[in-house]
């Protein structure tokens, strides 16, 4: 079925075998992999011989027959480096671009994500609000998520979404008028992002930030996808905030993973007439949501409640010479315009291709370079912008 | 200047006298009446020797300069029954129509209050919710304030508020369109209360309620007169609910008032866009006030909220048989239709005049009598609404 490639390659290619073989969020397979690397999982399934699990998982057997059912079609290395030429690259727990806030879900993490576009997955999260809501969004709806996420790209954080109609739609949209970077987790394959309609949006956040899902290409999206996707939002973020909700949206279902995480939950308001609403009274009655009012409060909420995350940066994470000596000159072999692929800053900063993309991946993470069309750019250190909180 | 009656008569009259001389809310007479009786305040500022306070109250040497100097024009005995033959009675400390909730406010409860209209004050505020937001009300905020007092009265909660424009006189007119009871607390003399272009709305109240205030007849209103009177609002009713209020609105004033009393504060929420509800959001948000939809949240709040106030009452607060055998007689003296005056009530029950003043007030505080405009009549027992919480 595939070519074995070593170590961590190895590992890499397994995982990539997982998103295809296991549905997101698959708890068996969440549990098998807190015992087992990858690679080894996908080794028993090909060998058809298993060791026991300890300790025991239930439904560990019937998972298994559903996994191996897939594995013939499981993608192979040259699948996987065919989506990286189409531009869907695999990110990897304990890789550069992994957000580590993700261990917020244990066994339910991800085994990997698929990540198209230009921002740095990792760094584009460490300051990020998800903004969710209802399909069915009225035009106050819309009007309040485009404002309220302009404002917060204007202050330099990153608005998460889910790429759907309505309220989704409007937060991505607000955050690339305000030439910010958007993230939206996708319930299918990046191949063909799901709604189709939202074709050309989906062009423009890959292009300012980046699309993500736990399904691999050739993915179409299932309804417990759609459900599973949510906790990613919740997760992928500092805090979660619902504009429009009916009582039983499924932004509700959203709310629910960001309370369960302990992440900050917000809601903002609207006319107790609205139906449209009524899911955001209820939470802020019910389980204590924040009510916010625009990005002032979302601001102020994320500072109470993010003690539990990394502090927001404002610019790098770490000054430039606190840097060690082979990342400084990965760092200055790095062009601050055009971009340049990662053999030739190799070959500049004098260090082997592995080492370069070690150093290239911290230094994204701590926002000194970021990806772009043409490999690797500096990042210019943001200005302060003399515009007050709303 | 007054003439001397003796006892308790004698308090009252001072008491009538005290809310002529002092402003309401006067801090020293608050604690000066924590040492003195009513009368004693009166007959040393008549006298002109005082004897020294213990504990020593600050600035009492210059409030009884104010107080005396208006010593000469305070009601006497027949101004306060001319007055109460206009419809406008006394309703003081240790009777029975006084809210004994009032105690809330410590030194600051009113010496006394003024009352007129139908409704037993005491009985009227056992279950009454005050609802109170800005004068310069949305459309939006009309119609909630409207529904909201309406479905509170048709559940047989007494809604009370200001008189003023905008939310308040909603809550009033809602009230009064589900035919219940409501009660204003105003800011003036209820010989002319404020505002005057309200005059129809304040006879419909007093006919269905009861109009309220701790300024005696001819007093106009002044700007720390509004906020005192705030207190009073929050104090008489279990909870309260701001439905409009911009950021620096009075109503928030009448919140403030809520949150210190450890009272049950609630506020509607509107669109962020409105700032006539900016100070909703922000009550909810750093307040910790409830935001509440519509009646059955305001509900769902008191009963938890409310555990230091009386259990809401399903008809008279004690079963008939539990009457002592002399109020028993009162009340079978009582009429239920068309209404009967004291004096031919006493005669009937075979007491004294004094003994059937007392018992009719215990009566009413229990919900078995209620004034009219011919005296007073008995309650039949509230039927069941069949109609359910929203």
């Amino acid at each position: 079925m595939m070519c074995q490639p070593a170590g961590p390659d190895r590992d890499r290619l397994a995982r990539a075998a997982l998103t295809w073989i296991a549905e997101p969020g698959d708890a068996q397979l969440g549990a098998l992999l807190q015992q087992r690397s990858p690679a080894a999982v996908i080794a028993e399934l090909t060998a058809g011989t298993f060791l026991p699990a300890a300790p025991a998982i239930p439904g560990l057997d019937r998972a298994r027959q559903r996994w191996a059912a897939r594995l013939g079609d499981a993608p192979t290395a040259a699948t996987v480096d065919a989506w990286r030429q189409a531009g869907i690259r695999l990110v990897c727990p304990g890789g550069p671009e992994w957000p580590t806030q993700l261990e917020v879900l244990g066994a339910a993490q991800p085994c990997a994500l698929w990540v198209r576009g230009q921002a740095d997955l990792r760094f584009a999260c460490l300051r990020s609000v998800s903004i969710v809501g209802t399909r069915a969004a009225t035009a106050y709806g819309a009007h309040v998520t485009t404002e309220l996420a302009a404002a917060l790209a204007e202050r330099g954080w990153t608005v998460l979404s889910g790429g759907a109609f309505g309220i989704d739609s409007q937060a991505h949209r607000g955050a690339l008028a305000a030439e910010g970077v958007t993230v939206a987790v996708l319930p299918s394959g990046l191949d063909d992002p799901y709604p189709r309609s939202h074709h050309e949006l989906f062009l423009a956040i890959a292009g300012h930030g980046a699309l993500v899902s736990e399904q691999p290409p050739g993915r179409t999206p299932t309804r417990p996808g759609f459900l599973v996707r949510n906790r990613l939002i919740a997760a992928l973020s500092r805090g979660t905030v619902i504009v429009e909700a009916a009582l039983r949206s499924g932004a509700l279902n959203t709310a629910r993973h960001a309370r369960d995480q302990n992440r900050p939950l917000m809601a903002v308001p609207g006319p107790v007439t609205s139906m449209a609403s009524a899911g955001c009274h209820q939470v802020i009655r019910d389980w204590g949501a924040v009510c916010v009012t625009g990005a002032a409060d979302v601001l102020a909420c994320l500072s109470i409640g993010a003690g539990d995350l990394v502090p927001p940066p404002q610019g790098p994470v770490l000054p430039r010479d606190e840097l060690d000596p082979v990342s400084r000159s990965v760092l200055e072999a790095v062009p601050v315009r055009g971009g340049r692929g990662p053999a030739r800053i190799a070959v500049s900063a004098g260090v082997d291709f592995d080492t370069v993309l070690r150093c290239l991946g911290e230094l994204a993470a701590g926002g000194f370079v970021e990806r772009c069309e043409r490999g690797w750019r500096a990042r210019l250190p943001r200005n302060r912008r003399p515009r007050t909180v709303n």
